[in-house]
């Protein structure tokens, strides 16, 4: 019998209720033979108010002993804006070197789009998630003077870019349209902008059955709106893919059917799966969230660990409850149904 | 006899023949003692390539002596990306110190957006236009190898960030359902994020009947398609209001539509009047570009050099011909057209 360790971060406000359920269809998906260990993290709102820790040394170096990290949601609004997303959230993601921060735009049949004629949408878009604005490089001078200045650093490497860029053609390559998309904004950040684009056409050679094409920020968020069928694979830096994958999340039905997977390739660390949407702290407790971007999210986590029959079912499942669904439901009765039809 | 000296730049692509319409309309809307004088000025692409230049100390000089700018589109695939578009147009911005950039959002009756159920769409972003991650500063380390380093660095300055928040609170008081929402993404870029934040909290108390609240821009462009009636002013850096605008652009009908003003509410240089779309090389000189966001852009200049009657009459011969639109017009047909009900 095989064993999977699986770390499991429920976070806060509807992080506990949806990753309960991702964790039952897990279960469902799994072969009998495949026995699964989990080990709750209590981190958070909760731990920050209790001891000012956002993530002990120990919790990490536990973390890195574990085959995969589902993740709920993380943030409340008792923590000041930032502390649990710099100190915890983008603390995984850059401690583990999830380099490739992947997040499906897929409308399923039977969900709603807010875009008009009902257009057919499926892409994926790779974020790169371990450099650009998000490196926490920055500070501020005369602070809270009225002589502030406060300054960001984006910081892109050659590696960094290369390496999520090839993986995006790889991704591209392997799909039916092969089609490539890099999105920056070239012709105003022209150090960073200009590294991607030269990058982005070298690994191209290697690719010569990929479509690609280069659009900046700006006008892709125009496309997202009124030509999604455009898009097949988009490469984007990590604040870019951060916007533009919750436009995607919007065009596609909502945040509420948005997965992600913050991938390390190599294997050196455990990759990690989270919805795409926030802990919701309005609606928490009350059993009202939509599990399902949870339950897309352990399709995922399925997939990387070569669970690929698996993570096809469970999808399979989704799509069919998705398909059907009609009448309000609560978290646990949807966490039900797709377990039901996944087992099946 | 009253006088106004008019620069005008119409750049590349569309933007020669998008600039006659709009200068079409603006003499049809002017008081008949008013005496427009216009000057020329042949930046852009062909400039660069006959002399290198993108713009020559001597035309900057001679613009600041001008009542105001109209500006058509920057930007060629023949120019390297960035080239005119750091050297000519964010140059302007920046010299010119325009650091309001009001960027309207409005769904006109008989616009089809491409959002499902006919929303109601209004309101206004001022993107500030003199800071973040738009000063160009940055630079690369081992250039060209594989080992190069690339930053940008968003500078921001509480003096920056106070000028336009209280234009945008301003704006917003003017307006009947006062509502200023500030957008950014201060739970990541905390440094900066914070600052917008405190700036934002300290100068609403100045202006207690204005409502307020806050979106990470990644919700932010969640709600343009989900629920855009919920916006009425928007205040934010200059990056995100880049991107933030193309999507308003996008669900108000396109960026045929889209007007703004880069504005220096000073007087000290002239504040510069531009389409929010790019020089769109495919279709130029085809008279195929809608002239409607440069007309829309001169109602702005009206409205901002206190011709005040004349920018509403503009807008109401956009609004009367959009509502009547149909069938395919040229260019100068949609110009001739709005002329034709300015004056008469
Ligand atoms: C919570 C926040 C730090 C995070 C991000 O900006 O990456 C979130 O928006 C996401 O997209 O996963
Ligand atoms: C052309 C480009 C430099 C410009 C910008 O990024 O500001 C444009 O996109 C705009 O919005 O006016």
């Amino acid at each position: 019998s095989r064993s999977l360790r699986l770390a499991v971060i429920p976070g806060d406000g509807i992080g506990q209720e949806v990753v309960a359920e991702g964790l039952k269809v897990l279960a469902a998906a799994l072969p009998a033979d495949v026995k699964v260990e989990t080990t709750e993290y209590d981190l958070g709102a909760r731990l920050y108010h209790r001891t000012g820790e956002t993530l002990p040394d120990s919790v990490l170096e536990e973390l890195k002993n574990q085959d995969a990290i589902l993740l709920g949601a993380i943030g409340d609004p008792s923590v000041p804006s930032g502390v649990l997303e710099r100190g915890l959230l983008l603390k995984l993601r850059f401690a583990f070197d999830h380099h490739i921060n992947l997040r499906p735009g897929k409308l399923f049949p039977g969900v709603k789009s807010p875009l008009a004629g009902d257009p057919k949408i499926d892409f994926v878009v790779v974020r790169e998630g371990t450099e650009g604005p998000y490196v926490g490089n920055g500070g501020t001078l005369r602070t809270g003077t009225p002589q502030e200045v406060a300054t960001e650093v984006s910081l892109n490497t050659a590696f960094g870019i290369e390496r999520v860029v090839r993986d995006a053609y790889r991704r591209a390559a392997a799909r039916p349209r092969k089609k490539l998309t890099l999105v920056h904004k070239n012709n105003v950040l022209v150090h960073a902008g200009h590294l991607w684009t030269r990058i982005f056409e070298q690994v191209g050679r290697e690719f010569p059955e990929v479509t690609t094409d280069y659009l900046h920020v700006d006008a892709a968020t125009i496309f997202f709106v009124t030509q999604p069928e455009r898009f097949d694979v988009i490469v984007t830096d990590n604040l870019f893919g951060d916007i533009l994958t919750d436009l995607a999340a919007a065009v596609t039905g909502g945040i509420g059917l948005a997965a992600s997977g913050n991938i390390n390739p190599s294997g050196d660390f455990p990759s990690m799966f989270e919805p795409v949407h926030g802990s919701a702290p309005d609606i928490a407790g009350q059993g009202k969230a939509d599990p399902t971007a949870t339950v897309l999210s352990v399709a995922m986590l399925l997939e990387h660990l070569g669970f690929t029959a698996e993570a096809a079912k469970v999808e399979a499942a989704v799509a069919a409850d998705l398909a059907e669904r009609s009448g309000t439901r609560s978290t646990s009765q949807v966490g039900d149904a797709l377990a039901a039809r996944v087992s099946g």
